[in-house]
């Protein structure tokens, strides 16, 4: 299959990524031309050449921005098939119909994953490992172009889902929209506090304000084109944290104790973290010097060991002479990198 | 030193585990004695002796029972200074003044760390690493208690941070409590969710709730034993909530835009993993390929030019023969080493 990828950022780049490592061709184009060389050099494909004909063409764009680019897209006869990954569908398929778009080829999609970073050089070819894709055909839309789009989201390791744009639009409402601003709003306290109160701040507060970071101007497109669901969603975490406020107030923690309890029967029912295959690795805590020099070191020895870090994460606090790097590395190579590194002196724990 | 833990749940046992491995002894104690065996079973320490005689007791039990224990403790003698990690100070300190405990023995003291799990099975030595520690020591308290809690709080790998009770407790309302009550609220509305919304569920959603799978009876003490700066903080985030959800519904996303706005100028200003002052660090992304001793190269390269790595990511999928690495670095040094890169040929990007 060759397979055009217009909008070169996180989404884009990642499914460019993930084809190509299943072999397929991709071609790449982006608004921004920086953007798309990024890509490029990341190994996600070759330019759009002129007048290129494509099996497929995958829009990750902006939702405002979907049906002008299919509408601009299908003048072209770009491809056989269209799909886009806007996180909301009712609005895109609404305004490629007023546009005259072929509906026949188009099936709306969005694949499940994402990150708070944005960018090509976010993107990773197993963003969307295990992960659900929401399709949402249209009745026009023909079952050969739903087909190849099915198996071009298996190409890249998601689960297709099939549902209508209504029902998608109120379900990520509740998963992933009105979350979205409950961490905002949860961030905007943050913003006028003491500097103090931040340095008591633990993984907890991280993490409930994390997605906090996206783009506020992709965000609130998302929201205002999701506009009712959302709301419905928000005024009742308004309602139950306004309660929740009242009764501590009046030294009655019982509502509160409720909304505890009720939070954390929700929370188990959130499907387990990667959905499918999760990806193993095991840690190697080495305790280090904060100074130049010390990670070539360090990686040297685990070069010289033959082993191959997959990913390293560096903890230290400001004064301290030592730090801790934890190293992973796939299971079977840990026992080569302990044994190195204690025959290196470097103070090691599993 | 000699070190009692009273209370072997997840912050007891890996305190303990924290001093055993600086070579301090460890006596444990908890009212439940499978727990203490537990943390015994992990290397946490030794069971506690009767008419045992320690430097230093660590009073590691939920908020409304550390003045008992405290005052059963004092009574026995069983330590020269006290000091207890309950992440609400106002309360034991009141109610330890009204049992007439001996207040220049005790050190109230709270450390910012913590995991959804809880039990001695979930403890690691390193919890404390790099993280805020604060003691709140009372106008009685002794400075050479504050100094040997103090030294303890080092030993465990933290940052001993001093402040007052009610500071501390107006402080963890904001970054720790509500937070807390949000992530519930929000979680409470997947408990009648359908399961095809739940199937859409994004790592954003986990990380939002993770916290709301705490054990609701402790958090029920601990928000009712600081109830007031807890519910002006919620109240405050209802209020903006309830808004939002307004204005989608009147079709007007301004104010939606203004509170991702605001959010995201708050989550910005949490720390970053090195704790303290928010430290900036340039990024400095460079393409590399997945292979033993690049990491390495790239190292050598960048100590060559004198460059201290701050810290570094490394983003690649399994398969693809190139990842990125974001080094992170003062902002002074970032011209050099984009420098020394490009010219040893790394494809580099700021």
């Amino acid at each position: 299959m060759q397979i055009a990828v217009i909008g070169t950022g996180l989404i884009g780049t990642s499914v460019a990524l993930a084809l190509r490592e299943r072999g397929e061709g991709v071609w790449l184009a982006d608004s921004d031309p920086e953007a798309a060389r990024l890509a490029a050099n990341l190994g996600a494909g070759e330019p759009l050449p002129t007048r290129a004909h494509a099996d497929v063409a995958v829009i990750a764009v902006p939702p405002a921005a979907v049906a002008a680019t299919l509408a601009a897209a299908q003048k072209q006869t770009l491809a056989r098939c269209y799909t886009d990954v806007a996180s909301v569908k009712q609005l895109p398929v609404a305004q490629a119909r007023a546009r005259g778009c072929d509906m026949t080829s188009y099936v709306p999609g969005h694949p499940l994953a994402g990150r708070e970073k944005h960018g090509p050089a976010a993107a990773r070819a197993d963003l969307f490992l295990g992960r659900t894709w929401a399709l949402c055909p249209v009745p026009e839309t023909s079952e050969q172009a739903v087909a190849t789009i099915t198996a071009l989201v298996r190409e890249c390791g998601a689960v297709p889902m099939r549902t209508d744009a209504a029902a998608h639009d109120r379900w990520v409402a509740l998963v992933s929209h009105a979350p979205h601003l409950v961490a905002a709003a949860m961030a905007a306290r943050l913003e006028a506090a003491p500097p103090e109160a931040l340095d008591l701040a633990g993984q907890g507060l991280r993490d409930v304000t994390r997605i906090a970071a996206g783009d506020p101007g992709l965000w609130t497109q998302i929201l205002a084109a999701n506009a009712e669901p959302v709301a419905q969603v928000l005024a009742a975490v308004a309602a139950d944290l306004a309660e929740a406020a009242r009764m501590l107030t009046d030294g009655d923690p019982r509502s509160v104790a409720t909304l505890l309890e009720v939070g954390q029967a929700g929370v188990v029912r959130i499907p387990g973290k990667h959905g499918g295959e999760p990806r193993e690795f095991t840690a190697v805590q080495v305790v280090i010097r904060d100074q130049p020099g010390e990670l070539t070191r360090l990686f040297d020895a685990a070069g010289a060991a033959g082993v191959n870090i997959e990913d390293v994460r560096i903890e230290h606090s400001p004064g301290l002479p030592v730090g801790v790097a934890e190293l992973s590395v796939r299971p079977a190579e840990a026992g080569t990198l302990l044994h190195a590194l204690e025959a290196g002196g470097w103070p090691v724990r599993r």
